[in-house]
């Protein structure tokens, strides 16, 4: 693994009951450490675009070339605005890894999902792609990989994190989204 | 000087020709190179709150305690709403130091506030308090220092900086000012 390798990192802002759209930040860190870039696009809150917003952020931005796979904050964003990580690798060619801090309850999801929406069978088909694995490093990550074996996203996930347990691009994504949706950045990824 | 010292790295968003009100981001970065907060603020497009509205937001940060230097670039924000950094130091306790990669032109600001600004004379009289400095290290940058000495300033600078000219705290709230409103971050500080 490069140490140069550069990472596309993921989160959405936040948003208030009633909005319609939401945007999600994407910042380029090559190492996993050092900012090259920062972009932004905008989804609907608990739409289904999230998915091709992703892969059109991605093939239209000048890192393209640069970037060798994509972290996902969550395995949702703009509420359950559920995104296709095999569909992203396999239209722009980068493996996808998706963390969170804490395990996913499966469960639940389909639960609300099933409450919520009337394509939710379709939702929870796109969710449910994977199986969530646990990663122990200091701390331990849940991860779901498209595109790229365990061992290799472990390895990655490894060397992106500074401190704690979420690696850089993904961290610094979080802030950004946070910080700029509500003044000032707050809270764990 | 500390190695962990925090900064607080300022710059504007893009405006268009018309926006009344533009966007200002700042980072927080310890030892000028790990992100461990975003704010946001807006300021009116050739106003004169830049001022105030930059205290307003330190004073209301989480991280107020922890900082010990700002660092802003350019001597204008949001066109030419001019900010006193004599003001700024004197109301956080906070040095500031101002920098840009080119010489500012103050014989041309100055005829473009006279030609523009009714109010030239105060705009004047707030971008003028100080001489520009050129600091050279690898390459020359152009700094204006408020509340701390030559030395000082300089020696900040350099700790705060990766790679190229410019301070990883202006570089990287440049990144994130131009990336969330244009889509994608382009360009130099």
């Amino acid at each position: 693994m490069k140490k140069e390798i550069r990472i596309l990192g993921i989160d959405d802002m936040p948003f208030s009951f009633g909005d319609r759209n939401t945007d999600i930040v994407a910042v380029v860190m090559r190492g996993g450490t050092y900012l090259e870039g920062v972009m932004k696009t905008t989804i609907e809150v608990d739409g289904l675009d999230s998915t091709d917003k992703i892969i059109e952020m991605i093939e239209n931005s000048r890192h393209k070339r640069q970037l060798r796979i994509i972290m996902i904050d969550g395995i949702a964003l703009g509420g359950f605005n559920v995104f296709d990580g095999e569909k992203i690798w396999k239209e722009t060619g980068l493996p996808v890894i998706t963390i969170t801090r804490n395990k996913p309850d499966m469960r639940k999801i389909k639960e609300t999902l099933k409450k919520h929406f009337n394509d939710w069978e379709k939702r929870w088909e796109i969710v449910s792609k994977k199986e969530t694995k646990e990663i122990r490093l200091k701390y331990p990550v849940y991860v779901k990989h498209f595109g790229i074996g365990e061992e290799e996203a472990k390895s990655i996930i490894k060397l992106s994190i500074i401190r704690g347990a979420i690696p850089e691009p993904i961290r610094v994504a979080h802030l950004i989204a946070t910080g700029i949706k509500k003044g000032e950045s707050r809270g764990r990824c």
